[in-house]
């Protein structure tokens, strides 16, 4: 078969990984010619894709980025596209398209599926959001790079005794803050899932330097935000879809807790670091994985559906699905850490 | 309540993170009192333990090994203290205790509880080898060493036109080669679950080198063999039940596939360094998890049983059913992995 | 004898080991007592201390901050204690004080020596500007933390054809700028020693990219600024002593860039990261070496000296010539560098 | 101009650095065109080379390992083309040969040389056994990959209340040894360049014990031998100048351990992973420093120099003063380190 692939959204270790494993898979085990479209879905609506052989994805796995360019997905070009996307892969020769994203891109993966387009997704987030699967790759990386800042930050921190505050990627979902939260003993952790009261922080940091304590890690998640009319921040921005930003309210964050409680505090805004670089080893088996199964989906004819880990097993997921609603985090997660406000 | 806490067995990158979690967990939001047992069971069944308040356990989360200490099981000792063992901790007031261990560990656990202690269980194990949890704490770290290991030979095996074989842990199932290898592109991976033939892997590497490749990289589990009557291996040691110990082979098979096809071959045995250090930001999460659930369950007089993880959930299971048998690798993870043998 | 560590100024990677080395040395092969003073010179002067055995180090080399905690230097405080001092300490039995600091808690240790105080300095910075010293522990850290994030930032770039900028530490000089940008291979680095135009920096970036490359990498000290009259940043802020900080215009560097030449650009301000956590191999055996020295140079009566690395040798440097003036990023390095702007 | 670059000798973090340098600096600065020999001194006597622009060394600041291959030195072979090879150079249109590498490469350089040819040399060895130059690349990188395995062993060997030995590269001087000893807090530490007797160490061992600690670190370079008589290894290989090879020696001397004392002790063998991967930051600048100016050095005609660095400056050293002797560890760094047997 011809099977075409392409990396759409953020950045997220691991994508080269799934470009390595996919050709590999393909060309090793089944023969097949695989193409790569470049910069997402652009690539595939324009068809510009270059073949990919198995010297094109040699070192892959320890490669952060994404061989093949990512764009941001254009809504408008992508519906543009899908009533006469089938017709042009056929005229290509092309027997199918792997995809692998984040949620817009599994969206517009479903929508050209409903027109006709032989698709099979792969998941991809590092903000560990999407439905019907246990996790995605990336995920791992960016909570091994947060925690390593959170534990360098530690010790800064205890040195001079010092309220340290720092912001991780999540603007809808707070896994990232919650997982490297949990593995470096934060002493708050806010989310977006929890609207936070700022005299609720300040007394759980106040009463932790009156045990004697001589320093505070505050992990915030960049989508976590006080309880209506608590207080406000002025992020000075807004999203693409006109909502207000707290990204890079870290910052706010540490005036006001300064200003209330009267101890030195610090703010570190960790940002794309947590994108990018050599994935860990956990998101290269589990690119790889991913991979091996979207080829083997490509052979049984399973499109309209996504690769996803549940326990221990690949499995696979009808993209009408998967892409319902973020996954965010549940009431008995937060309850288990006891550092989530 | 009062608990005690023990770490017993070999090393493992996590150990710590329980103690630290279940000290929290019961100390702040139960009003527990925890002490800690010295040496494994040892310290259990003399009597020989120290409270562990707050600040016993600060600092705890990037500690590798155990502050409690540990020992290999002496079945003897254990199986002469059950019978009293219920009463003694009556005794001494401690209302139940939390061993963490591997099977050899939660088997002498099953002992104690099917005589009258009160016990909850963690299985800890770096060679991922515990059914009835999808995965313990431990097992991510030593994949994370070997794969960054096996990186660096890698550009070492390029540069000089060698094969470079691998020896990691694994004495009984091949989970880390399993990952280290996928982690790392090895050429070829070898585990206890699958006896290989010394003929098939020349063919393999001599056919990589054919095809214009100048290295080739090899993960071999301790555990691995040859099919019977294939090729001996005079790793000159047995273990402590007279089977003879592959672990240490990689030498020689270096040495046979120096012989047999005439291509350079270094050996390296990675040997305890996978079984120590800081653990991953992973492996510190389902640690603080396990810890978390394991006080609950001794709130929930849920004796007996042992921390799991199902999916993303952490669940209980009975001990008699947690260590009847080895997880090893199985067939639909070897199908996916190109590179078993 | 009976010596006084403090450690005193910004954190940094290595002072532990340092206090480590001093309490070896001293205690192991002089029969010394060694105390630390809390908090700084604040310890030093308000007679706050403890002692220092040699399980209270146990384990340091790995620990990034300070046992004995730090303080920024109170001026006033300083210069009110330095009559007295000298007696003071006599009174309490203190034969000799090991300051560890940078070029402020070493301008005070100058005074402190010239009234009679028994003072051997440490140098200490992660910004490598001492003079008289070759290099200084924590900077190697330091550099080596910017160059990983530099790594991993690298990958996002190219992904998204993306300019990255990204902020490093050094309010007055470029080391860390210059060797983590020379580390990463950045395309742009930005020094306080350099003042740069900012058509020029654009049309580097606009050349690099009408040549065919799909990102750039820039790297800019927090001190580096533009040539008069270029333009301006307004950070919102100013340093203690009333001049403007730079520091945090990372972010305007961004929009400016993306404004002039239209090509996205993100920036990432490293910020605290730096100061703190494990320190690297280099900067344990570097601060190792120089509490080694400094416990000598007291046993040796050489006081009004600091320890400093001259080529491969730890020798004695007079206070008097080390804080002059600070080391700034000499032409000839400029001129390897061909990325400096 | 036109120049050679070769690497030749064993592998060693920062080699691709180096010709991404030679190749940066020289035709971007230069007009220089470039090119690579392939396989080391083999690829330069028989004419094998290929081209290398800007886009052939892309990204290997990260890359362990070298894309133009390595050969041990065949002497032989070198010897025999010696006369011949100016001319050979002047028929093919090269002006220059740069050749990276240690001991063995810098002696053949000088021959050449000495012979005609037009050469700067740059030094590489992991050993750092180079005398006239403070240090070189590959070094630190080796030290770091030792240290972060003599830490993770630390709280397994702390933990099971054992002695732990881990012998590390250094055939014939003890740098690598000594470094990450010192950085690990080793207790015993043995260098080729002392040799050690048995029962000193195991009174230092047991000294340790005797004042209540549970555990001992040995770094042993691979080099290290007791004095004559004391006790011999078996290490049942010769290297290949006919001499016995200790290499390997470290499980002898943890059964000879366990067996004098009574204390259960391990030995990790770390091999080759020393040499490969990712370059410390440290390395990639040096690398990158020595790169830059050897180019600069071919054209101011410095030919039969090596670069080196001293102090804080890249200087240029005759060949003939470089190869002279080994840079042993001398009796001021010994005497630093109290855990040098």
């Amino acid at each position: 078969m011809r099977i075409g692939v392409l990396t759409s959204g953020g950045d997220c270790p691991g994508l080269n990984a799934v470009i390595r494993s996919v050709v590999h898979h393909g060309v090793v085990d089944h023969g097949d010619e695989i193409v790569g479209f470049l910069d997402g879905w652009k690539g595939m609506i324009d068809g510009v894709y270059r073949p990919l052989g198995l010297d094109d994805v040699s070192g892959l796995l320890t490669r952060g980025g994404t061989i093949l360019g990512s764009a941001r997905e254009e809504r408008d070009k992508v519906r543009a596209a899908v009533p006469e996307m089938a017709q042009k892969l056929l005229d290509w020769g092309i027997d199918a398209v792997i995809p692998i994203g984040g949620e817009g891109t599994l969206t517009a993966a479903r929508m050209f599926h409903e027109a006709g387009v032989p698709v099979v997704g792969v998941p991809k987030t590092i903000d560990n959001d999407i439905a019907s699967t246990d996790v995605t790759f990336g995920f791992d990386t960016a909570v091994g790079v947060a925690a390593e800042a959170l534990d360098r930050l530690t010790t800064t921190a205890e040195s001079h005794q010092r309220i340290v505050i720092v912001e991780v990627m999540g603007r809808h979902t707070g896994w990232i803050a919650l997982h490297s939260g949990m593995a470096s003993g934060a002493h708050a952790i806010l989310l977006p899932e929890r609207p936070f009261r700022m005299a609720e922080l300040c007394e759980r940091i106040q009463a932790r330097f009156d045990r004697g304590k001589k320093f505070a890690l505050v992990v915030v998640a960049e989508g976590a935000a006080p309880v209506e009319g608590d207080m406000t921040f002025d992020t000075g921005a807004t999203d693409i879809y006109g909502h207000q930003r707290f990204a890079g309210a870290a910052r706010q964050l540490a005036g006001e807790l300064e200003r209330r409680i009267g101890i030195e505090a610090r703010a570190v805004i960790l940002g794309h670091v947590q994108r990018g670089g050599v994935p860990t080893a956990y998101d290269r088996v589990l690119a790889t994985r991913f991979g091996w199964h979207a080829v083997e989906a490509v052979h049984a004819g399973r499109f309209g559906h996504m690769t996803a880990l549940r326990g221990t097993d690949i499995t696979l997921v009808p993209l009408a699905e998967a892409v319902t609603e973020l996954k965010t985090v549940p009431a008995n997660r937060i309850g288990e850490a006891e550092a989530v406000l």
